[in-house]
């Protein structure tokens, strides 16, 4: 596998964080300790943080500013940040910032690049030869359709059965990119190869790619839409080969704004939506009823979910 | 090659388009005669009106409510269009909105999905199988890497050049399509090929898949959004394979709101921004100075665009 | 007061409602029904719908475009956009569009546009005279500062406060409008009072009038976006004056599109979010232990609504 | 008039400006420079930069990225700044940031906030007393409604006719703030005036404000879109109480981001965008022939405004 990063854009990095100037804006010392570092993520991929702005103190000195001399009661930074996340007061969020350098697969991007709220600035493959490069997954992700999620992934298949598809992944990545190069009649880094003869255009020669070549792009978003990012993609049901890049970018979080990553995991990532019906059935529980979630108007999938997240209802509202 | 639309869709919008019911609102002729019908587009892709709110009618009354009484002056419809159109009164042009179906291969809609304005309803390949649909280039598309424009095709390749390029794309798409199969252990349908073994994961097999395979979505946006995107996509710096879909929803805005479409072209399409520079040179040549173009401050690239808008220049600032 | 329509509008009204024309685009019976009426809100103020697309048939139709032949599976529409609901699918609902006709005072307006998503069409007061119309409230509306929330109203005041109260909205409203006028140079009609001299810019005099003064605008939003609008404003925190008209448009999506109204109440409106602390206090108090809400991690707020959403706590968990 | 600064405002501005850190971050010196002070606007109003991200080396950073091993041709930061603002390839300009707080009279931010693309976070007059401030004219702004631009200004009013709308505003500026704290039963820090009776809910009370009451919020823009923001409120055709703020901005972007500003001069601000219809006039007339512009379908606002960026037309196409 062709490493991480190439010697030239580690010795990029090594000067990037040595690089040390004064700045009279906020600063968040975890923030700065992440800085230019490259994560890695499957394989060959990786996540940085190469830009970011604002942070807690940032947030709660915008929320100071909209309450004005009425947020005198509010205690302290922490209570503050608490309180704006569990009632969804999103603008304060909205004033931080990050800006992110990513190697990720085509398949990977699809999904990361519907959410609309951020900018992005991709390589493009129109004026520039893509890096030999592609995603495999390892052998213990190798698994079968699940049969209870249509989207998902259920047991490992078999070492003979992974092996067969690790063949097929490597031999047609490797045909496809040795013919997407002889169409362009050029070498990785675009030099030709038979001067005689043109090369196909590179915006044609591309389409001869599978998606699980990497590519790589920047992106900048604003922490609400970061989390609300993380919240849908460092999920259970997201599919695994992103999830692994937002538990990377989860992590950097509780480095870069430490109390705003706290209110978060309380409030959004380990919150439960009960819905109006679950409420009422819960309701009865409580006074001592037996309830039959379905005959109380959930759906069979709401009331798996809302077992799974109740444990203790199973004696008192049994499936 | 696939046919475009199965017995099944046809029948499918030949009944759609037979289904006329009575409506309040406002109504388009020209998009009414369009609705449902697809319109062929890179053999097997198609473009199709499938919804629409508005028109030159909405976007006038939507500008007549902004300026209150004081439109009373304001002559006509055509007029008021062409007026919001010149000076980028963007909003009464966001009151008319139309969705689309399209089927498009993936490296397009990378490109085409950028746009961030428009809600997408696309066909998920970790839910579904994907068809066997890859698009291949006719062969007088098949063009070698421009040397002028870094993104851009220069002339055609030689018929054996282009042969062996269509004989790669047509191999390697196979393969890897069989291998998708093979790997989800399924036919075209979803049916499993051998019940005694697992398939892999659906999200995991499509890694396999080329950029050229088919793929289709419901795209939903508003007006000024779409002449956006057309402005940007039906232009000939614009990839060939997105323009064509571009000029087929062009022909439609057409259709459906033909005063817009008319202040479209002339004010946008047709449009020229001439910069501080080239104005300043413009100035000097219509006082009946001799003015070199790039010595005034105007790129290479610059000038010969100017150039090539107003031919008549060359006479008097010659490159 | 004025009468909440003129004469002429009332005709124009009747008029629009009176042209029915054939289409070929999806009908919402519930939708026709509402087109054009004028809903009164706040006295002299009003919504009314003036144009839609799609609606539940459209967001099911969507969704199944997504899913591909993965949804022959889901048994019925309202099914399945409850399924879209719960998981927060919002793609498939952003496929339907409402476009409403507003008047409304500028205070409201100044809390409606901070929704981002929507496109707005303004009266301007820069090209036209405003009208001589204030929002003055009801005097049961009148009530004080609450001192438990910041943002909130408390008793009513008394019948002479509320009176007090009164005169001042009237009297200061009534005499900046007059002195609006008096520099303008004008009538309500924009017509001058006194031709010999000039009057004051329009963009200038209308900076004496009072944010209760009434504008009006078309505000046209997809269905996603309408719903958490609604979400927000249509709740007992939102200002009253602002919730009317959320009320107002809620009924409107109630007969406008059933299905999606009645996912939207079970899993929006009536559901409520339990945090990660509160989850873990409630599995105690299910598991029979007597738990105290503050030393489980909730603040003193949270506490209280927990015990609001599910008052059976009570016994179990006192505060 | 009160005071733009407070003494304990002032005092925090003193001790942010002098309260270095050190960042790995990207540093802009001319914004350093500009960062925490107050520049004074409208008399009390007043714009500070408070934060920001990126500048010109982060743009040309983020373009290199999209572009690959393609750019290396691209000559130097400059010429490639240029060549991205005049192809509106606007993506690299969205990865710089600035935040800003400013203080502006309502009718100021209800213009500003028609933006969409920024996120705010304002002063709420729900949670908190707002101050007695207001936006007052200065006399030579106060002119009279143009009769050429239904929303525009003519000439000065006379000295008298200015004077009379000067003792309006304040006048009423007074009497409706005196009465806002009647009912509010509160002074301008919010205490209580006769604590034996409720004061009325702030959210009602400050319905009785005029519009030129300043409010204050934090503001906070990529680059790109503060760019589309100062083009068209940093332009003649603005109204002047937004002008002025835009102009002071635009200031801070030349000192922040000084390349991209002096691209923003020459192919946005300075630019002329020619329409189809008046390009084939101009290259007539540089054939040598006469024409007449509006024969040649050019309207009449659309004729003065080419004759005027273009004076040296007038003796070869005359109105």
């Amino acid at each position: 596998m062709t490493p991480m990063l190439s010697d030239e854009q580690k010795q990029e990095i090594a000067a990037s964080r040595a690089d040390w100037a004064e700045t009279r804006r906020a600063v968040s010392p975890g923030a700065e300790a992440l800085m230019h570092e490259a994560k890695p993520v499957l394989g060959s991929g990786f996540v940085r943080l190469i830009d970011y702005m604002g942070g807690d103190a940032a947030i709660v000195q915008g929320a100071r500013v909209s309450y004005g001399k009425g947020t005198r009661s509010v205690s302290d930074d922490r209570g503050l940040i608490r309180y704006l996340m569990r009632n969804r007061h999103t603008s304060p969020f909205e004033l931080a910032v990050a800006k992110f350098h990513v190697r990720a697969p085509i398949f990977v991007t699809r999904q990361w690049f519907r959410h609309r709220t951020a900018s992005i600035n991709e390589y493009s493959a129109r004026y520039s030869v893509l890096d030999r490069e592609f995603y495999i997954p390892a052998p213990e992700s190798i698994a079968e359709q699940s049969v209870s999620n249509k989207q998902g992934r259920g047991a490992a298949l078999t070492a003979e059965q992974a092996q067969r598809v690790l063949d097929i992944l490597r031999d047609d990545a490797a045909r496809c990119y040795d013919h997407y190069l002889e169409m362009l009649n050029a070498d990785e880094d675009g030099a030709p190869l038979d001067p005689s003869r043109p090369g196909l255009a590179r915006e044609l020669a591309r389409i001869n790619l599978p998606v699980n070549v990497m590519t790589q792009f920047y992106w900048q978003i604003n922490l609400w839409n970061l989390l609300h990012f993380l919240k849908l993609r460092a999920d259970p049901h997201a599919q695994y080969e992103i999830r692994v890049y937002a538990d990377a970018m989860l992590a950097m979080v509780e480095q870069w704004a430490p109390l705003t990553f706290e209110a978060f995991k309380d409030y959004m990532q380990d919150a439960v939506l009960l819905s109006g019906p679950a409420l009422r059935a819960l309701r009865r529980v409580l006074s001592g009823e037996a309830v039959d979630l379905e005959s109380a108007g959930l759906s069979k999938r709401e009331s798996a979910e809302l077992r799974e997240a109740l444990p203790e209802l199973a004696a008192r509202a049994p499936g």
